[in-house]
Formats: structure tokens, C-alpha cells, sequence
């Protein structure tokens, strides 16, 4: 299978951790040899990058997984193609998906932190990133298993037109959930309505997010899936149900401050009888292929409509990347690097 | 059945709602007529009264429950005697428990708010409002349903050596977790450690408590059963393992002070994949049965210390309340207003 062009590994490597907004001087620009996989491993070359807030932190601190060490290969979802193999288990042409990178190629044994997995069979590289990556299924496991979300209640959720909010929102509603989602442009609030099929949307930029909570949610709150955390969420949890659920997925407002918002209305989970959960999608790996299947279903029928926002070159990754931090992207950062290969050798 | 000499009913009224620390000047001393319970009602005797940093709450504003009126006798829980019936259920000289308020004597039909319950055989007026009253309920159902403690769980909780903390802390060992309490005097904390068989106790006016829950939870911290709030819960929650719960009982750190504390590391919930709950202690009415059970067992064995504080005379109420709040109290704040009365008319 053919390499590119110049027989180079290009890569992003990080060089310096990030205060507060991170920026391009964080990363250096390389060119490598291209890896010779070892017995055991696989040559993946990536097509396509994802971008995610939790890579904010990797950046910065141990949390989860490791921060990424010091002049190492920044960290990043990615889908390739198996351009040599030798692992008797896959095969060149194959796509496959893991934390390859930011780089043309990565060699791998697929093992640990950096666990490979097969791209489910006819689901094209950008969409094993979004709806079939972990965007998809953090907001699968999230409505089902952590909001438990139900017919008649009223789903909230931050971020409502990025990648996980709006998938998340999509899923409460064929769930049976009044949704109202709370994004920061105009275009971004009618493409939740007449798009993705929210019953309301807020623009946090230009509206008084509390007042129009107050209006859309006259019930209450059920579910808030919060991504963001800051003073959004107290406004959510002054008007929380008894026995609401507030699923903690992100907490976008605070990775590049440093300061922390608490939550000062906290205690309303007590007079109302309510939780406040976190989760990481990792935990549910031996059920993903129920959501697979469940979001392959509904995207056949037309009822998830997904939106991604791709630029194109590994020059832009650290650009990426900061899209997602100022409110620039709409819908799933991704970036491609190059084209899938036909699976011939 | 005998009334008081005088035949009056003393009450202590609330005349204003407390700006920060609540202070005698919100209650005002009265001398009322003994009231004649109607058809359907019963007067009942107040003998002991309970008091309860949730008290605080009901002063100032409508939360789980309205707030108290200004004018009306300050509302709190009570056991007393029936010293009148006009309810074809209800006998002369049986203990009863239920909102009867800081006064000697109330009339009421033990319904709604102030419904009435039976005190179970056996149980005096004292442990009535203590172990068998809201506070060993409420420790009951924060450490079997909330908090689901686990053998070999570390389980910490504040305002141990309080009412509820140190009953829950008691249960949470009988599960089998080691315990660790925090508490506001060296006598409390020795308390914890030699009477009621905690594995450790901090101190938080003299000792750092974020050293001592590192060195007394070398393996992280499975639950926290909180009662306090505050900057505390911070150092908890950077200290939680994974699927941790944090029982979000009390915050008596903010009762007094309008002023509230959010958790600033709320976000380790989703790092570490935990949960925080609240719960109120009333929505399990229909399983006390079940509690009283479990704690009259423990009770018999002698597995359960039980630590009341209680002062005398219907004049102090006031002060009593204050005494939770200032951390005064050394268990459970109980005032004695009247001796039993043999139940013979």
C-alpha cells in the first residue's frame, strides 16, 4: 500500500503546557522518518483527526489517562488505514480508530491506552470520529445510562450545538423528552430547532439564559446534560424537579482558566431529591456495539441528523483544536489529513 | 389528664426571619390558652422537643416546605403525650410524634405536614426524636439507599460527632467500611474513637484536614457523607476514588450565612466517575418500619452509641436551636419540656 509522496512522518509534537487559552506556540511542527512496525504491531497512516475538549486537559495534567509527556506526539482520536501489518489479526486497507495522534503515521500494537478497534463495517472514517466515535457514544451512554432520561420530562442541555450536546439532544427527544438546548450563535439555535428538532433553544451570548429557562422549561428541569459547568449550571439547578438528574459530561468553561466555578446551588440536590453524575465513556466499551447498533438505526431512518465541521490539512491541527475552545465550530471538530486508499496492494 | 398548674400554653413565636446567625430577638415569648382540640383532633402535651439544622431553613424560606409564618409558633419536632381525644384512634396517654412546635400544648388532626405517628412501644420520648426520630432515619436512609456503603469502603463524614453523622457513621462500620470522622473538638473527635469505634476522627479547628483525610485514607475515599458543605466537600472531592458517592445530607456551613460555597472540584465527579445525591428523609415514610427494625436490633446489641445532649425548660428553645449552629451541641440537641404522665386519666 502507498506511503505519501515524501516518506515522511509529519507530526505535531507537544513542546510546552498550556496557561490558560492554549495557542500554536504550545506545539512544534516535525518531520520524522515514517515508523517501521515492530512483529506484533501494525503501520497505520491517519485520514482523519477528532478533536475533543478533554484533550484540554490532557494537555495539562494527569486526570483520567496520563497528560501527554513533553516533546511527545500530541494526543488525538484519529481513524487510518493499515498500511502494513504485522499482526496476523488485521489486514492492509483495514480502518481502524484510536489515540494515533497528530501525524501522517503511527505504529502501534493497538494495546492499552491506545487501543485500537475495527471501523464498524460500512461507516465511512469521518463518522467513525463523530456519531460512531466517542462523541456519539458519550451522549448514548449519557441520556440512557446516567440521565435515564423519560417520556414527558424536560431534557436541558449546554453546548446543545456541539458535537456530544447534540447528539445528546436528538437521543433524550426520540426518547420522549421536551429538549431545550443552549448554544452561543443565532445560526447555531435555528439549527437546533429546524434542524435538529428541539423544542427550544437559547442563545447564551445575546439572552438572559435564566429568564428563558424560566419560560421554556415552566415544569422544571429533569435533565440537565451539562458540558460547559459555570454559572449555567447554578441557573439549571435553581430550577431543578424533584429527582432530577444532571449528567456532568464536560465542563468546557473552565479547561482553559484554571479557575473553577463551584456550583453554589448544589444544595437543591437535596431539597429536591436530585443527583449529579459523571462519566466517562471508556467504562461502557463491552456495550458499545448496543450503541452502535441503536445509532446506526437511527441514523438509517433519518432521525439523527449529524453535523460536522471539517477543515482540511495536518498543518491546522493546533487551529483545530482551538475552535472548539472559542465557540467557533458548529457541530464535530474534525480535520482530514488525507483520502482513504482503495484496499488493494 | 392532668394540664400544667397554670393552665396556660407558653409558645415561643417567630416574629422575624434571621439575616445570617439566627439570635433570640427572632422569637418572641407568649402565654396562650390551653386550645380545645375539635372533633377529629387531639391535644397532645409537648415532653421533649428536637432540634435540627434543617430549622434554619424553614426560618427564612420556602424550600421542601414552606416557610414558617411570621407570628405563628416556630415550628420543630416534638414528642408529647395525648392528653385529650377527639379521634375515635387515638387513646388518652399515648406518645406521639410529629411538628407539634415550641409550645406546651397543641391541638391538631395529625395530618399533612404535621402528621402525627405513634412513638413504638417500648421507645421513651428522649429516643423517640433522636435514633427513632428524623435523625437515625435520615442516617438509615443516606448510608443503605444513598450512599450504598460496601464492605471495605472508606466512608467519611462530617459533623461525625452530630446527630445524624454519628449514627450514619455507626451504621456505615456495621456494613463494614472503615470510618472516618470529622468533628469540631478534641473531646468529639476522642468520642468518635473510644465510644462510638471509628477508625479515625479529625479535628477541624486545629488539625489540617486535607493532610489528615491523605494520611487516614491512604486508598482514596469511597463515600463522604456530608453534613457541612463548604470548603470541606472540596477536599473530599479531591479525594474521591472512582464511582465514589457523596451524600449531599446537610450544609450547615451555609445556613447562617446567605452566602453559599460551591464545590470547586465538582468536575472530579466525571474524572472519577461518581456521583453526588440528596435525598430527604420523608419520601422513605413508608419503609420506617423497616429502619426502626434495623435500629432497635443494633440498639438491643449495644452496636449503637447513642449521644443526646439535652437542656431543660421550655425557655430555652432559643438557645438550643442556637447551639447546633455555634457547634456547642455534642450529639443530639433535645430540650425536656414536661415529665411522662402515667396513663391513667
Amino acid at each position: 500500500m502507498q506511503r505519501n509522496r515524501e516518506g515522511i512522518n509529519r507530526q505535531w509534537l507537544l513542546i510546552s503546557r498550556p496557561e490558560g487559552m492554549i495557542s500554536e506556540g504550545n506545539f512544534r511542527w516535525t518531520e520524522s522518518p515514517i515508523p517501521s512496525p515492530k512483529e506484533g504491531e501494525v503501520l497505520i497512516r491517519n485520514l482523519w483527526l477528532s478533536f475533543d475538549p478533554t484533550q484540554r486537559g490532557w494537555m495539562s495534567q494527569d486526570t483520567y489517562v496520563p497528560k501527554v509527556p513533553i516533546g511527545e506526539v500530541m494526543r488525538g482520536f484519529a481513524v487510518g488505514q493499515i498500511v502494513e501489518s504485522r499482526r496476523p489479526d488485521y489486514r492492509v486497507g483495514e480502518l481502524v480508530g484510536g489515540l494515533f495522534g497528530w501525524q501522517d503515521y503511527a505504529a502501534t500494537d493497538g494495546k492499552g491506552l491506545f487501543m485500537m478497534r475495527r471501523v464498524p463495517p460500512g461507516v465511512p472514517p469521518n463518522l467513525a470520529l463523530s456519531l460512531f466515535g466517542i462523541t456519539g457514544l458519550t451522549a448514548y451512554f449519557g441520556v440512557n445510562d446516567i440521565a435515564q432520561s423519560k417520556p414527558g420530562e424536560t431534557f436541558v442541555v449546554s453546548s446543545a450545538a456541539g458535537a456530544v450536546g447534540s447528539i445528546a439532544g436528538q437521543i433524550a427527544k426520540m426518547k420522549g423528552s421536551r429538549v431545550i438546548g443552549i448554544a452561543g450563535s443565532n445560526a447555531k439555535c435555528d439549527w437546533l430547532l429546524h434542524e435538529a428538532g428541539f423544542d427550544g433553544a437559547i442563545n447564551y451570548r445575546t439572552e438572559n439564559v435564566g429568564t428563558r429557562l424560566s419560560e421554556l422549561c415552566p415544569h422544571g428541569i429533569d435533565v440537565y446534560f451539562d458540558n460547559v459547568g459555570g454559572p449555567l449550571l447554578d441557573e439549571v439547578l435553581m430550577r431543578i424537579n424533584h429527582h432530577a438528574r444532571i449528567v456532568i459530561c464536560g465542563s468546557i468553561s473552565r479547561y482553559n482558566t484554571g479557575e473553577s466555578y463551584g456550583p453554589k446551588n448544589y444544595f437543591n440536590l437535596t431539597l429536591r431529591r436530585s443527583r449529579m453524575e459523571g462519566f466517562l465513556v471508556q467504562d461502557y466499551a463491552s456495550r458499545y456495539p448496543e450503541a452502535f447498533e441503536a445509532l446506526l438505526g437511527w441514523l438509517g431512518e433519518g432521525r439523527l441528523k449529524q453535523k460536522e465541521d471539517a477543515i482540511v490539512g495536518l498543518e491546522n491541527a493546533p487551529k483545530a483544536l482551538m475552535r472548539l475552545f472559542t465557540g467557533e465550530n458548529f457541530g464535530k471538530q474534525l480535520l482530514k489529513i488525507a483520502d482513504m486508499m482503495p484496499a488493494t496492494e
